[in-house]
């Protein structure tokens, strides 16, 4: 942030401002990770109440007019590049607050929270009909939503949906990194499962404070710093904080504890991308990861490219076995991990059906927002696209379009995010590996600092100095590359090298 | 909060606004509670952020001049008598946070964050000429907050500083009971003496997490509401949060139980009251407690009335032996639990020279406050009046003037509250019992409840309706009056009696 305020004080106003923002939202995000990990359930109703008082304050903070005149006379200044990169995503984030008129925020939050809880009790009863009214009015603002912005912004509104997220990133990167996965990711599917052995037996069952502790164990070997951040446990995993103060959560269920240890991995994969962003530019819009791509790039880097491979396998094996206490061995952990098996389910897919899953919800999501789609239809269309995508279809409506949260608060535009950050992930894993091969020497040996240099350098210490593609372009050679994770997939899963 | 809202308009705007002031309160105290126990150390910094951008929202938010336009139109509207008490808190507040300039909140901030740090390690390194010039600083400017108080209030200083802690408790009503004990406490801890045996041999140590299992089946005991609150680790005990989100702290040392125990009765007591407060005037100040004194009474009451005497001994004792897996007999309990032995450390004084340290804080930091006695006098001072009060001078400035941390924050008026809350105790104790005998019993067998609920009606539910005084007159029949807990004393630990 080195800069005069003498010669930029409408600048240096202004990035105060969103300073204060952007401290009040990590306030805002630490009351999450209570709600999550250690609020009495009783405290539910005032915890509502803190969060209204708070979001109200921050959206009031952040609509500032003041604010909007501080950046036109900023983008006035003399200033250089970071900074005007700065007061760029300063601008865009002050287009997405205002334009939205306060009743349609209301409206928004109170339609996306009242269908988030009819949702919790509809799936559970397997109820689309009970859902369905709620849905659709949630769908009516978000598309009144899109189109406010799309004013604002000067784009269509889908893509200032998209743009939320992923700011700047072109719809036409995603829709042809997407498409290519489209075409190829179904013959890959084929090709593996043709090869594929037998399921292999199911792992003995493990205490949950073992699990836990497996969880500690693997994120100190990947350069986690437990002097900024924790391991709690919650229903779903999550990452909450950033800089000096990040939490992630796993839920070791005294099950499988495969899912949590890959959990534990896809958390501490967003943890250290957020460790890493540049200290200089904390609180600020430009200290931020450039989208939300790249951040699910850097869990799923973690997740799958490192923690699903042979090489750091071979070293969790043992940890498994000593954390756990019960006897697994190297090849087995491999098999297990790396078993492709079409399901319905999202959260639960291997690596290569993953993707496929993302597919089916930018389809159906485009549809249902362009209208082409209505909520009535939106189990079969569903069902008909899992068929196409993954050759399975769903016995219910709870396994089938019901099961992700995104779209009951709102969240249209965000599933790309999930596809493109394993496209950047085989990219950036490659990358990395062409230019210090001995990161995967390093990983066998459970290591994964060389690695995190590598990212801390090309990626993390960028914060969003660059935007989404420039970056992918300047640590990898080029923009968004399915080939690059195509390629990984049949290496992995068809070769079976990896 | 019954009234209508149309014939009222100033009054429920201006109540609006302090629910606001009040969950944003509520926002501060969560983070105090996690940066005390769950923050990761290197996230100090973070934290300061945090809590200053909160500081600053909330000063602004309870000096907005709009606040005292409202309060001026709400007092000529037609209220009943709580919406006026509830208003008559506002304007209270209001002026005690108006009265001070920003300057010197900010000077005040500062100093006394600066003095509290200073004071840390000039504590541990025994270094008294190390905090004078920070303690000097910070008297000044604690001075001139009094004066400008005083003139807002129309009060002398050091009553406005009182009235901070105690609003509307009068300076007469402090002195007249603070020298009742002057004059009779030090005859009763002779008399004590003379009959007292030999010092009881120590407990077996126990682990720190039985320690902690062992505060929590307390807190059970006496009801509790773990769907409400919790039980957490900290360096030092405290209460944080209130209604349906409370939050105690305990130090499981792993020597001593008996002080941990202790420490979660009187967090206990703290957190009960805190729980009983009425629902219908949360977030508003009537719905507070109507000062430190009451409140420092609650938890006295659960920790010195109930939990240091025999009744309650007697069920504890199995039950320390089941937590803690050590042979703990009744008697050996109840001895080492009434030991009375004058020492240097306030917070590890026994029940009956507690309030012998209380009296000599209020003359030395009147004495101080009135100029009669300067910062650099205040060892020598300290050593005379731990003479004439309990007998022994402390070795060290350490263990002699440099030990509590209030007035290194600044807090002067505060301290009176610990020996009035141990006379209310003791007069609201007497009061239950006189009118709910079966209570005494009831606690032999562990259960608090006949109590809790003679104070959820006499005490609780009142909030800050009625002020202290009157609180405790309609409660017990008087106002504050020592001899109630000189009586106590007596009966306690001269006859041996409960």
């Amino acid at each position: 942030m080195d800069h005069d305020p003498r010669r930029a004080p409408a600048y240096t106003a202004v990035a105060d401002r969103f300073r204060r923002i952007g401290v009040l939202g990590s306030v805002q995000s630490l009351l999450d990770w209570d709600t999550a990990t250690m609020m009495p359930r009783g405290a539910a109703g005032a915890r509502a109440e803190q969060q209204a008082v708070l979001a109200a304050i921050a959206h009031r903070e952040a609509c500032d007019p003041a604010i909007g005149e501080l950046l036109t006379r900023a983008e006035a200044e003399a200033l250089g590049p970071p900074q005007r990169a700065n007061l760029h995503a300063m601008r865009r984030r002050w287009l997405h607050a205002t334009a939205v008129p306060e009743d349609l925020v209301e409206d928004l939050t109170r339609s996306t929270t009242e269908c988030e809880l009819v949702w919790r009790d509809a799936r559970k009863a397997n109820d689309f009909a009970m859902l369905r009214p709620h849905l659709e009015r949630v769908l009516v603002l978000v598309r009144r939503k899109g189109e406010v912005k799309a004013a604002a912004l000067g784009m269509s509104p889908y893509e200032a949906l998209l743009d939320e997220f992923n700011p700047g990133l072109p719809k036409s990167e995603v829709d042809r990194t997407l498409g290519d996965l489209e075409r190829e990711l179904p013959l890959l599917l084929r090709d593996v499962l043709k090869r594929q052995g037998a399921r292999p037996a199911p792992f003995a069952a493990a205490a949950a404070d073992r699990q836990h502790q497996l969880g500690k164990a693997l994120m100190e070997a990947v350069g986690f710093d437990f002097e900024r951040g924790r391991l709690d446990e919650s229903l779903h995993p999550f990452m909450s904080g950033g800089g000096d103060d990040i939490r992630i959560t796993t839920r070791s269920t005294g099950e499988d504890f495969i899912s949590g240890m890959l959990a534990v991995a896809h958390e501490t994969g967003h943890a250290l991308y957020e460790s890493g962003l540049p200290a200089t530019w904390r609180w600020q819009p430009a200290g931020d990861a450039p989208g939300m791509a790249m951040h699910e790039g850097q869990a799923l880097l973690w997740e799958m490219q490192v923690a699903r491979g042979r090489d750091f396998l071979g070293f969790l094996a043992p940890l498994v076995q000593r954390e756990l206490g019960v006897h697994v061995a190297a090849a087995d952990l491999v098999r297990s991990v790396q078993y492709v098996e079409p399901g319905m389910i999202r959260v639960d897919a291997d690596e290569v059906t993953y993707p496929l899953h993302i597919l089916l919800r930018y389809r159906v999501e485009r549809a249902l927002f362009a209208g082409d789609l209505a909520i009535a239809d939106l189990p079969a269309a569903w069902n008909a696209a899992m068929r196409d995508f993954l050759g399975v279809v769903p016995n219910t409506e709870a396994e089938g379009c019901m099961q992700d949260i995104h779209w009951m608060m709102g969240s249209f535009g965000y599933f790309p995010s999930y596809a493109l950050g394993a496209v950047a992930a085989a990219q950036l894993f490659q990358a990395a590996e062409r230019e210090t091969p001995a990161i995967r020497q390093r990983l066998a040996q459970g290591d994964g600092t060389l690695l995190l240099q590598w990212l801390r350098t090309n990626v993390h210490a960028h914060g969003s100095l660059l935007p989404t593609v420039e970056l992918l372009r300047q640590a990898t050679g080029r923009g968004f590359d399915a080939g690059a994770l195509v390629a990984h997939l049949r290496r992995r899963y068809v070769d079976r090298a990896t």
